[in-house]
């Protein structure tokens, strides 16, 4: 992207009301229209100034605190990607090599690690019910410190997945649909199918779908969710999708075929995920440490999940979708047959036409991230944008 | 804090006699008493610079390394934000993942993990008689390598713990008190108690208390040490407060009882802690790795600890205090009645009345360990600090 | 270095042909001589950089990714300090933290972590026909992304050991030999004995002595290997040797007695390895979690090993060296008898009175790990010294 068109992308921005600042991100339905399309715009901007060398760095020091209660590849490193771009330093929460098990309360914690921080982000998606609330409880023990004159900053909190969103996923899968089909007004009346699919564990996070269901309906795109009995996803997210489609002229449907749901679909976002009230099991069972109730639940689970093998994206399915077209999408890693798996959720061949798609649709993560700290930290960011783009510091020197 | 007032303490800085460049900051009674005003002194203008938005960074490379042998979470973050403030990068040497198992001489990876370092901070206070001697090892290791021309630069030590001492935990305390009394001329004759408190739990170090009383009596204070008959400071230590005491014009007390201590107190810190013979016992389990023999120590030693749950912080001994307005201290965390465990070190009323306190009194350490690292490796502080004012680079660039 | 030195040293980089732009360094003799002459003379210009406090910060930002399928000290804070050098900031993939355990496919992980990467050092050195190979699959996966739009850099590999060569560190070696000779021309005909030693443990890796013999063969010296039959190395390493000599006008000679080596040698480098039958063998047994055949294997080969206890590098073995003055070397940490062991690899006074050679030949590492980014990384690296030089920007801004 030429300069002048970052230019535009700034005045764009301009135009917007944003209300992001000194905000966290935690689910994108509780940010405005405005909000979202200022990330989108960030983001993009972002990863043109540092396509053209142009540095972003806006900090001289600082910490960005990662806080990771699950294994993480692309999250980990595109949150330490954003913050080294902005110019912070990686300081990780390990609870392994830290005081906290020893019955040291979040509220304590939230304060002790930030008295020089400007980012917190948090995974913590395995437990249903406690993964959003816990970052809220380390919103609030940050409003404290900061209102009470313990902290002279408010770190922004970042929701790097939790049990109920997926946000810094949906937003960089929203900026790669939004270039894949040329803006967001050509995403209006498309169909995505958001379907679940086969995959040889269990317990996998419900967020991606209640992201994508939550996002997508609010671009007046038709979305359809598909799944096998049983492997509902939480209420409430769907009240959520339900509304906004209403709202954006979309539609929001639900069924229990992924034939359906391929039917004439624009998109197809297969991936597995355990049912919400096994996950309520599984959380009880854990604070227990019951460990063969564990082992009984997964083999009950993967027992049920066995009997929906056939929901896999192969190239039979696809042939159902747009012109047999539809573009694959994942949040990574995919459950690849014959590849990472003997059966999953999609066939190889069909992955790997889509695959270097997958990969691009992940690139816009760390700008994301980025966008959504540096919206929640700047006042006038479109303002801060402009005048990096002007002053033009090269991010390498030579 | 404004500029002009940040002028005057840098006046203050020039005219004190500084003798610490170049050498380690390990205990605190070995910095003389103008040395211990100049770290306060520049902790607090590095914190009012950072609250000024004046970038800190003396470093544009250079790393500081940490070695942590026992778990820490305040400890790590505050030096990780101290040398991130001056531009150096963390580089945590994870025993774990190194070559070290392997019989590699303290010496050697002194000297291996140092050719671009600047600090070297450690925390080693699980072992009476070794944490502190392995820093003086290190220490030797790294004249050795600088005065042969194995290293372009000696880094500084910092003492992040040891089994003797915890002068970053003191000097933030010191840092804190000075604050809240308006000045160190305000600390002249007043009352403070450091007590033993009861824990559930066995094993905690003693360089607290330790330090506590090797600097607090230098401040002409009134110092009271009191603790269970059984649970003796280090003889040493003991014999350094008695010293300081004598010099500074103020008193130290040894009793038996909170109460004693407690009464007319303008400043509390309840603290659980091992008996040094207790951790010399234990450490020689460790090194034979005598499982049952620890399983056993552990066993007498919380069944003796018991004997003396009445030793807790409750609110009928804080009316014994001067007024019945104490100031309460802890280093965090604490062990609170009825929120960390059943029964602890703090009534749960006493400690969230103070909760913001000891955040406040948490707040100065990353800015001591950055005096102390600044100290060190800069003939001319006060001029640096000077410097940074005047050239007013900011930290965050908008 | 006075400044003009260093001024004569870009002069001399300026007239070689540098092909390494857009390479990974993964083995010494992929590379041609004027390569070789360049990665030294850079690793040595930053070098007296450094210690003339001129900041080498090239990037603003940007991550060097460091992957250690092996345990590292040296190595690990030699990537660190290197990469801190030019600006990058440290992430590690840590395996056990991310979802790569999932089935994830190498070609993937790449390009996840890349999106803003400028380097990925790779330790890959247990498996016998797999570390170099999976650092060329790497490489691939990031040409496909690159080429592909996935990536808007391509990042460097920069192998830090792998099951054929140890690059960085015999460039150590060849840095500190220059250096102590007084410059490359100084070690035509002089004689080099690399040979097996004892050691208590077994498994090693072979690359420091495939490394060694692969390249120090190209600087026209006399190389001897000598190891007790049995010990071979990998055959294709030797045929690269033999080649080296020829082409150089060096010799290349293989015995099995370390006294025909040593003998009228002008440098010694005695160091354990594992033959690398052994090492086919145990990844066998590895990938089939075989742990009773590991332990076999384990025990007949510390048997074996326990034959050649002779084979250490004593004060007697010394005298038959050139003077008795021989050079020591080894690539740490040394397994020293009476010291880190009962008996290993070298008498501890033959160490000691080496020991600040190696840790000099060591202290090389940091500069040469840089010198192969910067050259891989910018097209006129002459051109960027000398602007680094002009500039003068400092590292320790005061």
């Amino acid at each position: 992207m030429k300069k002048s068109k970052i230019k535009d992308s700034v005045k764009l921005l301009e135009k917007l009301n944003i209300e992001m600042f000194g905000k966290d991100f935690l689910l994108t339905w509780e940010k405005s229209d405005d909000d979202i399309l200022a990330t989108l715009e960030t983001a993009e901007i972002l990863k043109n100034l540092y396509e053209n060398n142009i540095s972003c760095k806006v900090y001289e020091s600082g910490l960005g605190i990662s806080i990771f209660k699950d294994n993480s590849t692309r999250t980990r490193f595109s949150f330490a990607s954003a913050i080294n771009l902005l110019g912070l330093a990686l300081m990780d929460l390990d609870e392994g090599k830290s005081q906290i098990a020893h019955g040291e309360t979040v509220r304590e914690t939230a304060n002790m690690v930030s008295f020089l921080s400007e980012v917190i982000g948090i995974r913590h998606d395995m437990y249903i019910g406690e993964g959003n609330s816990y970052m809220r409880e380390v919103g609030a023990a940050l409003d404290d410190g900061y209102k009470n004159g313990v902290l002279h900053q408010r770190p922004t909190i970042v929701n790097l997945q939790c049990d109920i969103d997926h946000p810094t996923q949906t937003m960089a899968d929203l900026c790669w649909l939004k270039k894949y089909f040329g803006g967001l007004e050509n995403l209006k009346g498309r169909k995505i199918a958001m379907t679940w699919a086969y995959s040889p564990s269990y317990g996998k996070p419900l967020s991606v779908p209640q992201g994508i269901i939550g996002l997508m309906t609010r671009m007046g795109m038709e979305v359809e969710l598909a799944y096998p009995e049983g492997y509902d996803l939480l209420p409430e997210t769907i009240e959520v999708a339900k509304k906004n489609a209403e709202k954006s002229g979309g539609k929001f449907k639900i069924s229990n075929s992924m034939q359906e749901a391929f039917k004439n679909a624009d998109i197809v976002y297969p991936k597995s995920w355990a049912p919400f009230k096994v996950m309520e099991e599984r959380v009880k069972l854990l604070k227990n440490n019951d460990d063969a109730g564990l082992k009984a639940l997964e083999k009950k689970c993967l027992e049920n999940n066995a009997k929906y093998k056939n929901w896999e994206c192969t190239e039979d399915l696809m042939k159902l979708t747009k012109d047999g077209k539809a573009l694959y999408m994942h949040c990574l890693p995919a459950d690849i047959t014959g590849v990472s798996c003997k059966a999953g959720e999609v066939a190889a061949s069909v992955f790997e036409r889509y695959r270097l798609d997958t990969y691009k649709e992940a690139s816009y993560k760390p700008f994301v991230i980025a966008a959504m700290i540096l919206l929640a930290k700047f006042e006038d960011a479109p303002k801060l944008l402009g005048d990096l783009l002007k002053d033009g510091g090269k991010r390498i020197n030579f």
